[in-house]
């Protein structure tokens, strides 16, 4: 059956974008994605290849510079946004508009609580339009938003430090079970494509090599959106981030104390409960942990926890690959979702 | 003024063994340190530079098989074991019965408390004369341990993890201000040379390199000393341990409650005030935070802080050089201690 | 259409094997790989996802320990072997004995010549035999025998070194351009699974990170192979491995002198020519160098050159990930040409 | 003795000139080091320990906006120039005038060859200034112009690849033994502090980790003070540079062919002859060949070598840490003989 879908990535140069264009080519259930860049015309390279020689001997793959007029004559359906949030803030109304579908990889439509996204001081042209908007958006975690996903058109691609720790914590805080009195402690370590490709200081080999630093405490932008899909306050989370000297994969270590003595089988059963169904979430048995390198390169959640000797405090680990079940990976799994098909299509 | 004091080192293949030497090679106040393998006479290699060829070119480094007989024969004044913990456990005994001092690098020592030392397992001839050694053997911390640790005999050297916590902790601790009901998170992040030389499944490049995992979570033997000196209870303190894919280098990431609001300049006081007179901590002032590679082959351990916008909440870094301040630096900082040397001798 | 043969893996926990057993996993022309292990029944792990979570949450993966009658009962068609060489040489007459094709990733049947071999130190209970499946075996690398690949029942899978260098090196052997009394000489960088799994000194995280060494100057194992495939003399190659601090990937430098000038679109004429229809090198443009990451997690072998000013000297550059074309991928690529399928199946 | 001599630096803050001052802020012989930036005043920070605050809590180490009459101010004796050769070429002059002794790690001064520095692409106010000072400037590399750099106000201190590739063929190419009708082929490895400190796509973590790359093939810019100081042509070197995923560290793999069969200990003995007397040169025994990490962090140049079985060709390895015996290590051991002290002073 030949595919009839157009996908399109914006910023398909960047981290992401390239994991994403190398998914959408192999996925069975969509054409070849057009391939767009925000540079004008004449500048920069015309073939991804030349930027990522990765790709090389499988063909052309035109870069274009974008434009609406560009978006139109492919006949793109799904537009992915690998941009800056300030582009995607602007680029997206226009998008729907054309009756194009936007799954967005920057944080520009991901919070709702005013008070969380001042971060990003978005400067939007119609503010009431943009409202509007971020009311649409669905947040794009399939685990919690299958239903709201499958009817979206907007959809806003979840941080990737925030699917960590909003996927590792999501049954427990349904659970009840915890005294979220003593809050939550998250301390995520972060690959450092995370980072982005553009070049500073902080991302120098030498600087990150043999070295581990913790950054942006209590002022991560991800902040927000955890707090926001696991309806905590912000007095009830400590976020940490920290950059690792690995090119990628995100490992949060997440503590938390509950309400009363728990059996390790009970809290296993509630994650396995709640993730069955969810092909992209690997809960491991009580008291082994998952490691970075478990799920690198795919779009797997793991998550494993160890309980204390008294059974009221508890160290869960969240790993994942912050390139795919981080961003590429669950936007791909996301529009699968947005068009009705399997969850794990073009991901396996 | 030529140098009477004649060190020795048990384990100089080893790690911190070799770290040691290298420190004592250098150090003004004593004389080139006897080297002594734990192995059979006549296996092994006959000198420390053919183990390390770093050291090569500047003369001989005899490796000999350690007995009591060329201990004497050496003169030693002063021995340091960096050795497994039973071997320190069984042969501290005889050294201090020959006058000779012993700075012990394993966790022989460390801990008074008799429940926190079962994981140890130790199995002593004279349990007797065990107890009255660990009484008598001081914590090697200087900046906690300053006035007995210069008339010790027995020096227990702490353990790496531990050091970089303990030293974070203590002013806050003895300040009073820590809201203990809510315990206190340490998340420590440590190169490989910390799990020691012998190959390991754990240690295989492989297996670490683009990796990152925690590992003896509620287990691990430091737990022991860092409660005791800190004076916690077992359910105040969560530690988790992790392996970076670094060489060398601890960054303790800590999470601790205040009873009340407090300023920054205060906390910053605090520390700088406790630590006035100990060369080898350097506090950051609020807010910048130490990163491994600041503190790497260096003695010191240096701690910064960040106050959540309320001033409840606090997150503290900590890091050093687990072969330094972690380990052998730190064992000739007692050293000087204990011979009435300056605390910065031979480590600058 | 469902899959009718069967492959078995040996050694299916080592780096190769694990990479054969999830290529395999995932092929679309044959049945889930029977696991094997040379370890006595009642030992070692049951289930390879216990040894690697990376598999975990896609139902089990039994390990077996390997017999002939286990292989019988299980139907295997095909059997590789990832042993060391001794087991591979004393087990593959028995599977060729039974029907079974065997493809071999060990250095047991890689060389005719005697005294290239003699590096081995094989101990054949059946000299005469051994040396007719030394005859009967094809040595592996598709693009110089594929014809004989499509009829053979042993299959030599060739080193990871040799495989950069030979494929490098073919076109122009063949071309007749090299001046060879100036001799070649290859400089081969490895990643670290090339050295496997089992933990050694040399393996130690502490030992490989931060570091590069060269080993084996004059006399690694793979110079046999790559003379003979070459038809080379001793005297004409140099081949100096290093050890990266990486997990995995290759790149030689190749040097060669030229019988005279040469146009560099001449060279780049010759190698695509040579490798038109070999789907997995990829030859770079003159002046563009492949590099480690380009080929990573891929079948690909990729060659770039430059030329000297005045068009007589030459470096190539190869790159291959060696535990993929330089070993499982490869030895996949090898079953495809033995079952008639195409060679690229399952390795996209 | 209170030193007298005083030394400064421009450009403290990147990766030479930092290892620089470390070394000259704990040498027994110089006053505490003036510290200059090129950039204007009131930018940028104002303490060295701002940028690296590895040296924290030791005291100020403020950095100045580097002009003539600052210069004049601080009684400047020496003048070490980690700065781009551009601003090398234009300060030398007038800081020879002003009397100041002045030590260039830049790539300046050190091509006498008229076609091998067109590389630099110069442009001198005064064509004939520049060309005297380029006669008169010493490089300095101590084991070869000890004599000459004694009596040197201007020492062009060497390039990191072209001291580890001229220290190890000096003796060789001295000796008459090599067959250079064969030329001398030069396969180099470095760290990434080699390429500075600025960020670049090239030195992004994400690019460099997990990669090996070759680069400037046939066009390095080292390549003309190799071939000037070992008396080379153009066609009998072949120089290969790569980047290495370590931050420091060189190590140099090179290849010749020998008139006639030699003996190793002939070889041996020759080399140890050569560098009698020159402490920073470590030859190692037939065989043995050294790795990055044994001169790290130090001064030492590491040479060993294999000879061929028919001992008619030898693969040699040198071994360095670029930013010391490659960078401020050499410039600082070129100061102890412009000075008269001991070559090894504030090196050790």
């Amino acid at each position: 059956m030949t595919p009839t879908v157009q996908p399109a990535i914006v910023g398909a140069t960047g981290y992401a974008g390239f994991e994403l264009a190398r998914i959408l080519l192999r996925h069975p259930q969509v054409k070849k994605p057009a391939l767009f860049t925000r540079e004008g015309e004449g500048n920069g390279p015309a073939q991804l290849d030349q930027v990522y020689p990765h790709l090389s001997g499988n063909g052309g793959y035109p870069l274009e510079s974008f434009s609406w007029e560009a978006l139109k004559n492919k006949g793109v359906d799904v537009l992915f946004l690998a941009t800056p949030h300030e582009v995607s803030r602007e680029w997206t109304p226009e998008a729907l508009s054309r009756g194009v579908q936007v799954i967005d990889l920057s944080g520009a439509w991901r919070i709702n609580t005013p008070a969380y996204r001042e971060v990003y001081r978005f400067q939007d042209h119609d503010p009431k339009l943009a409202d509007e908007l971020t009311q649409k958006a669905v947040y794009g975690i399939p685990e919690l938003h299958r239903s709201k996903l499958k009817k979206a058109s907007l959809v806003a691609n979840p941080g990737c430090y925030a699917t960590s720790i909003i996927l590792a914590l999501a049954p427990l805080v349904q659970s009840g079970w915890l005294d979220l009195s003593h809050g939550v402690i998250c301390d995520s370590k972060s690959g450092v494509s995370g980072a982005g490709k553009q070049p500073t200081q902080k991302t120098h080999f030498v600087e990150v090599a043999e070295n581990l630093s913790a950054y942006s405490i209590f002022s991560h932008r991800h902040t927000g959106e955890i707090l926001e899909q696991l309806g905590l306050q912000p007095e009830q989370l400590v976020f940490t981030p920290h950059l690792l000297p690995i090119p990628r994969g995100i490992l949060s270590t997440i503590y938390v104390k509950l309400n009363a003595p728990i059996e390790a089988r009970v809290v296993e059963d509630c994650m396995k409960q709640f993730y069955a169904g969810s092909p992209w979430v690997r809960i491991f048995p009580h008291g082994q942990m998952p490691q970075i390198q478990y799920s690198l390169h795919t779009n797997y959640c793991d998550i494993g926890f160890t309980l204390a000797p008294e059974r009221r405090r508890m160290v869960i680990v969240s790993c994942l690959d912050n390139l795919m079940k981080g961003a590429a990976g669950q936007a791909v799994q996301n529009m699968n979702l947005m068009f009705g098909w399997n969850e794990e299509e073009g991901l396996k």
